[in-house]
């Protein structure tokens, strides 16, 4: 990758951010943030179509790629620090069957029905990579429309980001069987159990392991310094950890973001409360009447540096519109043009949109459709599996730019959508 | 540049994001945590000797460069920020007076006394990049030590702040000149004018019209939504821009941060108060006392999101001490054992201390040792002038090693010794 000077990265790095604070334009017409940025991402993208070709270059930098993935890692943590554990305990049963439809059925539906009926020419194998990578679900989006509509702690968004992590393992095992149907003709048992076991050790010792460890380090870091900065510093490397330890065992990042939140919303910062804000509180606030104090105290928890999500806040919203504008960017609207490629592609996307939505309608006593709706986005994770296909060279470049469009319409229909079934179901989903 | 995956990045990261804040042991022993970060750097990118490669690569990712050049940028940016304007401008003539002196003295040293005498060998052109190389002036360790130490807003920080702009521009004089007298013999005087006038016009513009351009983009973007994070997008993007447009007038991109934060600093951001925690307040401070009352708003002034410092200050706080640690790690303790090469940069060291501390002399009624050794730290402007006489072919690798460890040797001295100046001299300097 040919890397800009570091001036000129800064200079994406603004436009970007810009461009992603002029999107917001979109919350005027009651629509999520994220779709804003997402559609200006694929304005800016394209601009090169009526010979603007400015931005092109943000598309090939490394540094933006990196501080796109940075940013969605970053979103996830303070998604799973919003969200409770013990919440997400109780909708665990109705996820766990949420994200196995949602694997089950657009991987039969993939494999077996639209991959032969509309792309008789493939072999087996690529009917197979097809069906795989329908089966993917991509969080990222859909945790950011939940948090713009604030309705992420609504029993329906709890067990969508269940499914969603639970959908990761399951994909981690269907990658390694479907790849190794394809190199090897058969699948060894003991290399999917290899598979399973370590992604499945790493979540559950994120959660139980994690929790312990997290309060031992906080205690060392006390004892070093109580001063600024330490907190936020020990949370984020706890989940940059945890994001690379997902990486390692094969789990996508954003899924070892996930779980550090999960474990640091439990975990009280006690020793880290910052002296010099508490004083000045206490001699601002002397002469207050004991039942005000008690309203105040809730307000300045909220607001001040007590709580770890004021202290990522910030950074999630400097960080996470870089990953979104670059998702739209990353559409290519020349890939649309080919009617042939088109309508094949929108046969597909109407399995994949169909096949997440019946999901959702095993999720109990919830707004199903919010469910549904929330598995759709294939996004950088159903790419994970296509490019994985043609690198394997079971699938050709134009099957796998055909999957891009199919990756990119459940990614740009998700927002408006999802946005529409929240608001006609309630807020309590 | 060999670029380690998303994951293993991260683990980077929070790798030296940990390793920072472990230093910050030093604070106990009185010393600014930079110094902290800076040391574990060198004990960190040293370990390869005794057999501990783990964070050679650190040292080659571009992503983690990048990410310490912005970190230095919003350093500067938020030490914009927390400087006025109008102190700037009451101590500009001594500024002048020491960028003057902290330029012509180390040039003439370098260039006719310690090169000719410590380095016969040379020729006269490699004894004017010699010398060109002592003339830099580095602002963020300075800065960073100033801000540790919390004597940012006293009349000898601010010199230092405004005499390392003017020495920017004097640098950028001086390498355009030495670089000309080099390849061509001579110098046009049209060239040295227009590179002078660019850089000139580009902060008497950042500082004259950015007033009303930040105001005017204000009004813009409140205009498009007055919603959480248009305020620290906005304030970003500007020192962005700004960071960019100094690196295309030639000048280092921490002077733009720089400027852009004395701009802001004059911005009130009114339209962006977030209406939230403004009722909330209400709400909760129904019952206090008038006088209270005032107290209060005066602490939730400094601790909420109302002041863009307060907005900056988690970012910087992750951002800048990647740079610190990334310059400790980049010091080659190996380019020390070298006792003939080590001599000789001692040798030069002392006339860079010598004839930046001299500058700090016609500071005028303030601490000027305290001026002086703010002036030391050559930094990564040193080592572009360096650099920039090693592509030119006037040095070879051997004296640009050399340099390096003046460089260091000026960096690593700066944090302990200005900390004792600084306290010696009590805190009005």
């Amino acid at each position: 990758m040919h890397e800009a000077s570091v001036g000129v990265t800064l200079l994406y790095i603004a436009a970007i951010l810009i461009a992603a604070k002029l999107s917001s334009l979109v919350e005027r017409f009651g629509q999520p943030a994220v779709l804003g940025e997402m559609l200006i991402g694929v304005v800016l993208g394209n601009l090169v179509l009526v010979g603007l070709p400015f931005f092109e270059p943000i598309k090939q930098s490394g540094v933006i790629k990196f501080l796109a993935e940075l940013g969605v890692v970053i979103l996830l943590f303070q998604v799973g620090l919003e969200t409770n554990i013990r919440d997400m305990r109780k909708v665990g049963r109705s996820a766990f069957l949420v994200a196995c439809v949602g694997v089950v059925l657009p991987m039969l539906l993939g494999a077996y029905v639209v991959g032969p009926l509309l792309l008789p020419d493939l072999s087996a194998n690529a009917h197979l990579f097809l069906g795989a990578t329908l089966t993917a679900t991509s969080i990222g989006i859909t945790a950011r429309v939940f948090r713009d509509l604030g309705v992420l702690q609504t029993r329906a968004a709890q067990i969508v980001l269940g499914a969603a992590v639970i959908d990761d393992v399951l994909g981690l095992i269907i990658l390694a069987v479907v790849s190794g149907i394809v190199t090897a003709g058969s699948v060894s048992g003991g290399d999917v159990l290899r598979i399973t076991a370590t992604a499945l050790a790493f979540l559950v010792s994120a959660v139980v392991i994690g929790q312990v460890f997290a309060v031992q380090l906080g205690r060392l870091f006390a004892r070093v310094s109580t001063g600024h900065g330490m907190k936020l510093t020990m949370a984020l490397s706890i989940c940059l950890i945890s994001a690379y330890l997902a990486e390692l065992v094969g789990l996508a990042q954003i899924v070892g973001a996930f779980a550090a939140g999960l474990v640091l919303e439990a975990v009280h910062f006690q020793p880290f409360e910052n002296p010099r804000i508490v004083n000045d509180i206490h001699t601002a606030t002397a002469q207050i009447e004991p039942q005000a104090r008690v309203a105040l105290d809730e307000v300045l928890d909220r607001y001040t540096e007590r709580h770890i999500e004021n202290l990522i806040e910030p950074i999630s919203t400097i960080m996470a519109p870089i990953f979104f504008v670059l998702t739209g960017m990353n559409v290519s609207l020349t890939s649309l043009l080919d009617p042939q490629l088109l309508l094949t592609a929108l046969g597909i996307t109407v399995v994949a949109l169909v096949s997440k939505i019946a999901a959702g309608f095993v999720a109990g006593n919830v707004n199903r459709w919010v469910v549904g709706w929330g598995m759709v986005p294939r996004g950088e994770v159903g790419l994970i599996f296509a490019a994985t296909g043609l690198g394997l060279g079971v699938i050709n470049q134009q099957i796998f730019s055909m999957m891009m469009v199919v990756i990119m319409l459940t990614t740009l229909l998700t927002p408006p959508i999802l946005t529409v079934v929240v608001r006609r179901g309630g807020r309590d989903g």
